[in-house]
């Protein structure tokens, strides 16, 4: 792909900037950064903010310069997890479930996503903001980072980011987590599963551009047909999953992009992608 | 909770000494501790320890005041799994089915019991004794400890503690340590998921109090409806435990202690449970 | 098991000649050592070399002496993964189908082989490669080798690849691979689930000798029963597993070797295996 600047059309820009109050977006050169800007609740995860999230997460995934998506966070708490206020009694049981519904569509949304969905992290992260980070496609992190779900010490256990920690992490070292509230560091975090890369603090921008220059090096087709699958495959038995991977690969082998890709191989120059 | 001492009630202690021959009970400030003390046999898994543990395990859930359950050993040997005489040839296929049923009884009790139920380890944890231990919510242990399921040395295969082991680490390193039966150490048991906190042994007390701390801070009612959903919807397809979680936030925000922990808060001041 | 010499029949030893055109075959004291020989093409796991592998791995399963088999290679690269000229778009459907469902169908043998098969990897290890690494029971490998997926690069996502290792690692570190195709470590690797032990080059051999006297000091007859059920309890809810573990120890019990291992263990002598 071609490094020329990535614009999203001024139509689209007028409407994201409704969408900059508790978020700033970058668009760079196929890169769309989406960054929590809310230090002061210690980007708590309310409703706005999720709407805003989702907004510039699900904007545009047809746009075939778009090769990326990085969620990262401003100040020491890279996100808090859910609004209390929204959450309390007074609020009631539909607004109560709305709260939780919108981060699973969130998270949900993340997978669906036909671009890769990079977590950047520096700084502590806990609660609903653990389940928003571990349901990246990757997470990179760096050494000063925590995770953390201490909502147990306010009477609420963590069940929803339990979901996803559990299918990374080992029970024992989740309900660690979850029972008594302790943070873990980022590097317990990579070695229990929730994080798939920990730098130092300087390294942090180095380590996401080496990570954007290999993706945008590939067919935004073929990433988006191999994460779509990966998931899909996830739940099935191992049988069933290789037999659908077997015919992924042929659907694969049948892309525009794997001809150009295999040919190129061949004769030992760039390819050339068409992202079909 | 207040720090006032946790007694059971005289009968239920009357009872309890009939069952500390292969264990030692100590119930104290709303720890209980079952401690096996059978080093002679190195803490074999026999019928009549396995009861005693389940007796000792399973008693007064419902006292308000039991917090926390921990398992621990003494001598070298954490425990060596069960008792060889009572599975040879000879005993004949019922009793050698009993042995077996009543392990797998005893760790489906250690999910269900409504607080967390934590191994402390400080030795050699061999076969049965691996499925005890991995079967915790919880598994702390000294720098020393070991981990080895060699059984098929004398031609029994760690079937039955396999089942729980791939469920924490991957198909490699079980078929590893099933296969040729070498130990592992609690470095490398902490690396692969078998343990969730290693610590050097003079620190070992000190780590448990922590933990029991944290856990004592909390609310037990809130504790209980995590951990009993927690192991629910590990077996869930994704978006089912999602939306069963959203279902079981609901429930705990509707709990008292949810209600208190919310407003405790907001007021800044320390909650006061009612562990409802 | 005595460490006489094990010999393949005459016959077999002849239809084993045709099938070291890419591969070498050693078969010595019950240990069947795999090699791959084709440096020059990596290693490329074209279906000429799949069929050797598959021949060489399914031959005499039924042979008593067979304790154990070694799938190695030579040169720099392990194995790249498939032939690209193979999958081509010129190969059409049929024969792109046959070569994935040829390595599926591999894989799939290594867990049903009776006795254990393991990896022993020094270099660079890629895609289809990956995929046959970490479908061994066992894999070992050195310090210097690496483990990579990088085939979006010229179009083809690594699905057939990611179906096994998602199995063996959290999500978003086999994302990473897979989106990036960056080359992991082999303490990485170790790390995040994908191999069961990583030596220094010069200690290779020594470690499998240390692993292959283990498997042979047991009885074929119990790893053949206890590998087969590990795989097959894989996919089961947890209390069905368990159910299903306790009848498979019991069918243990009844065997020979399980008679012989216990008595032996209780007369304090060495176990005489008749591998039933």
């Amino acid at each position: 792909m071609s490094r020329a600047a990535f614009h999203l059309t001024s139509n689209q820009f007028t409407k994201s900037k409704q969408y900059e109050q508790y978020t700033k977006l970058f668009e760079c050169d196929g890169v769309r950064e989406i960054s929590l800007r809310e230090p002061k609740t210690r980007n708590s995860l309310s409703l706005s903010m999720m709407e805003e999230i989702m907004q510039h997460l699900c904007a545009e995934w047809h746009n075939k310069n778009l090769r990326c998506i990085i969620i990262s966070s401003t100040g020491p708490v890279w996100s808090a997890g859910h609004d209390l206020k929204e959450i309390s009694p007074e609020c009631g049981v539909e607004q109560q479930t709305l709260v939780f519904e919108k981060l699973a569509k969130l998270v949900e949304n993340i997978r669906r996503a036909p671009v890769p969905v990079i977590a950047k992290v520096n700084g502590i992260v806990a609660a609903g903001g653990v389940q928003l980070v571990a349901s990246c496609d990757m997470v990179v992190c760096t050494e000063k980072s925590h995770f953390m779900t201490p909502s147990a010490n306010i009477g609420v256990f963590a069940s929803t980011p339990a979901v996803i920690m559990s299918r990374l992490m080992p029970h024992n070292k989740c309900l660690d987590m979850l029972l008594t509230g302790h943070p873990i560091t980022a590097q317990d975090a990579l070695k229990y599963g929730l994080v798939s890369r920990v730098v130092s603090e300087p390294d942090l921008d180095k380590e996401m551009e080496k990570i954007i220059i290999s993706i945008k090096s590939k067919s935004r087709a073929v990433l988006a047909l191999g994460k779509e699958f990966f998931y899909k495959q996830l739940e099935l038995p191992l049988e069933q999953a290789y037999r659908q991977a077997i015919k992924k690969m042929i659907e694969n082998l049948n892309l525009a992009d794997s001809h150009e890709g295999i040919r190129s191989f061949m004769e030992k120059r760039k390819p050339n992608w068409s992202h079909m």
